[in-house]
């Protein structure tokens, strides 16, 4: 049976507010370029439900693409697991500090406590959850962009399986940046990565830094960055790559080539997402390669399956993460294997001032932001 | 150190005749539909080589391609190990009977044996040939494409490493097929194939047989496969398919799914190369499959990183085979797991047909031939 659909009730969640009881600030998405700072219906929470203030909640490459070219990954039609459709409210990449505990829930969970959401909606059921692909579920959704609210509002109710507790060490702010740097985690672990290898990473935007400061964590031998914005290369080399290379200047498969071993790097993740880069990236791979691609593409994209045929290279699509990165990350924060997140974050702004000072201003001033964090009430 | 280039001297090889003297008829490529039935230098066997009579030589897809559109596997300039340019002998798919043994070649082989040729040619000494990966030989050749002479001619001169004696029950027509049968072999070894998997394999020509055989004698749960030509549709079933669909026909996607649990196929080896088949193989996956390409691709193709992302997908590209493949090919055929082999023959010609009989009817009436053999002189 579905973890989510047993006894869950979220009819009341992200509906317009009918009356003046009961409404709370949210940021939803309407459609393309709409984006609106709105009164909704506060959740209720139900059974088998923890309910949050979020405290902090980041903007991702993936709420962008959405404002910019979307909805494509939020539903146009009711999801099958949430059943709504746009307008939903935003925010995927969330700490928050609990406010109300459902009936049901295990007892390690009380109010106060400082948590942080793993978003995935999945349905328990499928052929892919069954083997605990649960980022693979063939209905799967994300709090923050299918349904079930957000942490871009003032309340979100999220199922117990979803919430991680934190350790005292880890703050709220960071909390919000295990999201993205789970994405990363499990990329790497999806991976056929082994410390001695020589590693490329294709971008340096919230993803490719996470990907560093992962293989930095993991014991990565050599890891090499290739990017074009000056201010992140100079994050790449402090997260830790060994060497940042730059497209418009390198020939990155020659430099690729002679820096691992005179063979090409074992694995490339790519974080980037062009044509130009996934060119270079399969040529820069030496016999038996794998390229790991993280990145969203918004088109189709080309390749001679001679150049992975021959050496036979591989290309891996890997998403999201499953049961255990969450936490395998917040261990890594608190332990200090991965410790340069404070430093991912580049600005703070407040919840009204989302769609001026959080999307417009990514998307004016991309190469000089990494992670921009929007404060919630949920901050102690 | 090389196991080829230590104390081989190959410089009588493969150069057109200067005296009546000891030369031989081969079949040789001059470039794009310029294939000449010709007298060169007979080659001579040197330390650690094995001098062979050719007895069957199989017509591969690659010296097609070679022929119709080439040269591009066939060296333009000089190879790096071989150091032979177009015109180079064809052949690279043959079994023969031993006529000479090279100083220093084991005591196993003896004049009058039954062998077959694995045609690798390999440096040994790069990044890939010193983890075994020989098939992808940073300098990597084929006999019969690259230099040293091929299986299309009258003697063939092979370093010891790649003749393969034959069981008594293996006769020297099938073991011209042991080549292909090596690279269906291979791939499926090189796959994450399990005998539970639902498999789909795209083609029916002579390297879609060969997985299909393949699958077959490796205990495949279901094996489904995609063809057009009512002559290959028939081998697929008679070669041990499960389910024979045809994309103009059927709708492979949705016919996967429903055959494959719901979810899609495993597996699915690409031994066509065209564009909506693998279109349709990506989306006929299930989540964690993977998509293992055999074919040679004339062009670049394209595909939406997504469709491989989400589910987690994957494509391996797979190239010949590695030490081990040839011998467990020869193996399967001798205790009967691979008991199909012969019916690939569709026709045998001689030597001086090659070009009539072999490659325009090929082109002409590709439809209708699975294997084109050859007849050598070395049948016994």
């Amino acid at each position: 049976m579905s973890p989510i659909q047993q006894d869950v009730d979220h009819s009341a969640e992200d509906k317009p507010a009918s009356t003046s009881d009961g409404t709370m600030k949210a940021v939803r998405f309407h459609g393309k370029e709409d984006l609106r700072f709105e009164d909704i219906a506060e959740p209720q929470c139900g059974k088998g439900q923890i309910k949050i203030k979020p405290a902090w909640c980041g903007i991702c490459g993936s709420d962008l693409h959405e404002y910019i070219g979307g909805p494509q990954i939020c539903p146009t039609t009711p999801h099958p697991i949430t059943g709504e459709s746009v307008p939903v409210t935003f925010g995927h990449e969330f700490s928050g500090v609990i406010e109300e505990i459902g009936e049901g829930v295990s007892e390690k969970f009380k109010v106060g406590d400082r948590v942080c959401v793993q978003p995935i909606i999945y349905d328990g059921t499928c052929g892919a959850c069954k083997e605990g692909l649960i980022n693979c579920c063939y209905s799967n959704g994300f709090m923050g962009l299918s349904g079930w609210g957000g942490g871009l509002s003032e309340h979100v109710v999220a199922p117990e399986y979803a919430v991680f507790k934190l350790p005292d060490n880890v703050p709220l702010d960071v909390a919000a940046l295990v999201e993205p740097l789970a994405v990363a985690w499990h990329a790497v672990n999806a991976s056929p990565f082994k410390p001695s290898d020589s590693v490329l990473v294709l971008g340096g935007g919230p993803i490719g830094l996470s990907v560093v400061q992962t293989l930095k964590a993991r014991g990565c031998r050599q890891i090499i960055v290739s990017e074009v914005s000056t201010m992140r290369k100079q994050y790449a080399k402090d997260f830790g790559a060994h060497v940042v290379l730059d497209p418009t200047e390198d020939d990155i498969v020659a430099r690729c080539r002679e820096l691992a071993d005179g063979q090409g790097v074992n694995v490339t993740f790519d974080a980037a997402g062009v044509q130009s880069g996934l060119d270079q990236a399969i040529l820069a791979l030496r016999a038996h390669g794998t390229l790991v691609n993280i990145a969203i593409w918004e088109k189709r994209c080309t390749f001679h399956p001679s150049e992975l045929m021959f050496r036979e290279k591989s290309y891996l699509g890997v998403a999201t993460y499953v049961q255990g990165d969450f936490q395998q990350v917040i261990d890594a924060i608190s332990d200090g294997r991965l410790d340069m997140c404070q430093k991912m974050i580049t600005k703070r702004i407040e919840l009204d001032e989302v769609v001026e000072e959080g999307f417009k201003a990514l998307i004016k001033d991309k190469d000089n932001q990494v992670k921009i964090l929007v404060k919630g009430s949920g901050e102690i």
